[in-house]
């Protein structure tokens, strides 16, 4: 059954792509060598130029220097990097006071609730309707003793944009550092830190078509940042670990395989979902913004009907769909971004989000529509509340 | 020049087994969606179960249940998230007390060290001249209050294999928490948590033909522990990040595929070595400890001569060995396994360490002890240290 189903859920994205693999393969059986033994040792020389010229590839992507490229095991631990040891090296130099959105996801929000529970003042800035975050409340909250500002590049769920140059502009006038989570935003949406004063940068392989377990932070150089996994010296002394070299690989060779004419592509499929959905089923509500929004999210309410409920159903069909994000797919609890951006629970419950990635096709957006159609009409078919309406 | 290496260092033990990148293969390519998507999505389901499988080989291997075992990215991860994790539940309720090994491997000795920097007491207890550890300091130094003990199973250098069981039966007895760092000993030693009494357990992916990148931590029911990386619920609410499907089933396989057979093949490899350069070298110096050492490792000084550039030579002719550990290599620094079990730094730089892994063979060994005599004989020539003999 698996062979016949139709990816459009955040594993369109995370599945890999088999160049990414036939990259990595020498670093397996061929080159695997730890990099640090550079000593009089041909084999660790030569991983070792594999993961520099990886970094090398991740810094050329964002404009920064090989040295401000930190290699971590993903975007989790690249943004708790950032927030907690930015917040370490601060400690007695500025206010135990963080800025994030309302709409961040979990690892820099459950950071954020967590330094709460240390004696931490968090503000959560909010977004408008289209999640885009209220400058003027973020100015008004920053403080030149402000530890730190984390916004997020791309929301994980609707897609929103953030203005992350005037954002940067205001931390860097004021003297804050700012850290982003692009995760959701990386090589699908061009950032350049040589132009946009962003500090710190979390990014990740699983959402371009790269391993798991891979991610990096792009740290400004002279960033004040403690050491948070202690350990051995590797990457410059900033992240302990035996460095994962193939991953490091397939990282470089999934960002390379990124195109402008693949993200034109996924934008296609994106306006089309949304075009169909729009003008052929009643009663729909696109979340986020029309325009500041990434080339390979659309995020739709159907009202009256159920998030959970539709999945099944397009389960059954073959079909492969998020509701929320992947995180709130464990409980069903409430999307914190949908609730963000004025949403109630009906609209949060009610949302599907599709995410598209390199091997789907403008075929899977109209079949994922025909069958969606069809199973919104059934399920208001029975719905106490298609009803009341 | 590559094909032609043999290699006798950390990576002899590093090299991916094909059946493990066999096993991860369908992780990438057909069943990759994200785990937590559990609601009407059979793919997330099947990742799901792949994922729990994973687990419950690798909780089998050490007579846990699978419930007391996160995935993490390795065995630095692992140690930073038992130390920290522990240490933060325990800070109201125990002293600011850690007691660890001298000899221990970065992850653990460097977490200690930043414990101190932050009003931690670390006792550091001595080993003897084999590196075994002396438990009358041990018994002396817990102090009911005391948070953790965290002592090495077996060293990364010099591979002495501590007495787990009478050390955790010592903590158990004092009701202090055990953890130990199993990365240089899993699966090469066996381990039965239920019946020794440790409490935290660091594993490793990457010693055992493994991927890099991935570890688990076992955790004994009810020990308490903080969520150190905060963000999502994975990992029943304890380690937050993607799960990294293909890494756990690739670690899964790697322990999978050790035997004792295998391993009984390792220690003649490592007992050979010894002998011919015990019998055919004069002036060598076994580090560590005859009985009392994982299969895989031998670590011997060739004394008057630089262990930097013996492995410059036997580079040059198609050996990697390593020079301390994986870690020192990077810096000249002398080795603190060495200097720890009462070695000088002539001791310590004139030391090799040869690890043995799935691919080498008795003729490598016999390759290598050919070339290292030779190579010894070369540079003892033109030492003025052995001249002054």
């Amino acid at each position: 059954m698996l062979d016949k189903m139709i990816y459009l859920d955040n594993a369109a994205s995370t599945r890999l792509d088999e160049k990414v693999l036939e990259a990595m393969k020498p670093y397996y059986f061929d080159i695997y060598a730890v990099a640090t033994s550079e000593f009089g040792y041909s084999m660790g020389i030569d991983a070792k130029e594999a993961l520099q010229e990886s970094r090398q590839t991740i810094a050329s992507s964002i404009g920064a220097s090989a040295e401000e490229i930190v290699f971590t095991s993903g975007d989790t631990e690249s943004s708790n990097m950032a927030i907690k040891g930015v917040a370490a090296a601060l400690l007695n130099k500025k206010d135990k006071h963080i800025i994030v959105s309302k709409l961040e996801d979990f690892p820099v929000l459950n950071t954020a609730k967590a330094f709460e529970k240390n004696g931490y003042k968090v503000d959560y800035i909010s977004v408008d309707s289209e999640g885009i975050l209220d400058l003027e409340e973020l100015k008004n909250a920053i403080t030149e003793n402000t530890a730190l500002v984390s916004i997020q590049h791309a929301n994980q769920e609707i897609g929103t944009l953030q203005d992350i140059e005037a954002i940067a502009n205001i931390c860097k006038e004021k003297g804050v550092l700012l850290h982003s989570d692009a995760t959701h935003s990386y090589t699908r949406v061009p950032i350049d830190v040589s132009k946009v004063p962003v500090d710190l940068l979390t990014m990740s392989a699983h959402t371009i078509h790269g391993p798991r377990g891979v991610g990096a932070l792009y740290i400004r150089e002279g960033t004040p940042i403690n050491k948070w996994m202690d350990g051995g010296f590797q990457e410059s002394n900033r992240r302990a670990g035996l460095e994962n070299i193939p991953g490091a690989v397939g990282f470089a060779k999934a960002v390379e395989l990124v195109t402008p004419e693949e993200n034109e592509f996924l934008k296609s499929l994106r306006d089309h979902i949304i075009k169909r959905a729009e003008e052929e089923i009643p009663d729909v509500t696109l979340n986020g913004s029309r325009s500041q929004r990434v080339p390979h999210n659309a995020n739709i309410t159907f009202h009256y009907v159920e998030g959970e409920s539709m999945t099944l159903h397009l389960d059954m069909r073959g079909f492969a769909v998020s509701t929320g994000s992947a995180c709130f797919s464990r409980s069903l609890e409430a999307s914190h971004v949908i609730l963000g951006i004025g949403g109630d629970h009906e609209r949060a419950h009610g949302s599907l989000r599709f995410t598209f990635g390199r091997y789907n096709t403008k075929e899977d957006v109209d079949a994922i529509i025909d069958a969606v159609g069809e199973i919104v009409e059934q399920l208001r078919a029975i719905s106490p509340l298609y009803e009341k309406k």
